[in-house]
């Protein structure tokens, strides 16, 4: 399913954040002040992301946690994984040095609609050595794995100099969504998504 | 060093980005089209952001690519590690699973100005079988380790059910910026900044 509603980024960023925030939730209502001091927003701008969402169904005092939820996830484009097995999401990871072999065992997608399908890594030894719950293929498969098994997403965890040569590939194969864990800048094309996740990059921004 | 303009968030990480393609850059100059072509950024944008950095030194045909990024470096708060030993910041990760062991041979942080100082993990068997190039402690030396080796920053890498008593001790301790690799949406006081990189939360961004 797409998302029908063009969201701006961080409305998007913050709902994908409510999300997890409500999955934790225990009580039947959530309020608006309870959910700007879970995450750290201001009352206004939460306010203006349900304007965006077309969600106007707050209660006299707060939002029902369950429908808050369901409507996110519907806007968003994902289901969660219990409601609806045909939208699981394939994914593929691309580079098994140490952070990519890190992210083998799938849990860190536990419970999700995200199930990871496939590893590539251009030294084949590598890719028969590591032990990985879904099966690990030589860079040059790549191609072919990608189109057979429908996978759509990519995580990006090669070495830096590797990066745009390889996001390029990986497009032209038919991913549509990065998660760059490099410390590269990246150029994608029109109608691909790009998440950057370097730690480096990351530490920059919270000096 | 603390930067001294107030920059908003989406600024400060299109500054971050431009340090990284800035780096790889040979040429003397670089005008705003090829920035806004390698980032995928609005030449608009890019130059509001140049203006709120107070960064008017564009030539004729672009800027001086040396120029600016000693610029964006001074004001975002970090020098290039090259220029300046004194300025080197010291990170701790605390959670060493999968994800967190991937991290410990600080090769992420190649040549920057960050330096992984401490691993933790409440597990102390872990602690005592992982290999590191830094040394690894039990939790329960976090607070003592962290005041004597002014470790300002962390990597959290530990359970989602842990994230937040994790970093509550971590704030507590002193630490002033967070990147929550967990799942978990974090409170965070006030002058304390935290950067989100979950895999998870970033794949529902990119469908």
């Amino acid at each position: 399913m797409k998302n029908t509603i063009e969201l701006p980024e961080a409305t998007r960023k913050r709902m994908v954040q409510l999300c997890q925030i409500l999955k934790n939730w225990t009580d039947i209502k959530i309020t608006s002040r309870q959910i700007c001091e879970m995450a750290g927003w201001k009352d206004s701008l939460i306010r203006h992301d349900f304007w965006l969402l077309g969600y106007n169904k707050g209660v006299s005092n707060g939002y029902i946690a369950e429908d808050l939820l369901k409507k996110i996830s519907a806007v968003l484009g994902f289901e969660t994984s219990e409601t609806n097995n045909e939208t699981v999401k394939s994914v593929c990871i691309t580079g098994l040095g140490r952070l990519g072999a890190a992210l083998l065992d799938n849990s860190i997608l536990d419970s999700s609609l995200f199930r990871i399908k496939a590893g590539f890594d251009s030294n084949v030894n590598r890719v028969e050595i590591l032990r990985s719950v879904f099966p690990l293929y030589p860079a040059s498969e790549m191609a072919a794995v990608i189109k057979r098994e429908k996978i759509e997403y990519a995580i990006l965890t090669v070495a830096d100099k590797d990066a745009q040569s390889m996001l390029n590939r990986l497009v032209s194969a038919g991913i549509k969504g990065i998660i760059n864990m490099t410390n590269v800048v990246l150029k994608v094309p029109e109608g691909v998504k790009i998440e950057n996740l370097s730690v480096l990059n990351a530490l920059k921004l919270v000096i």
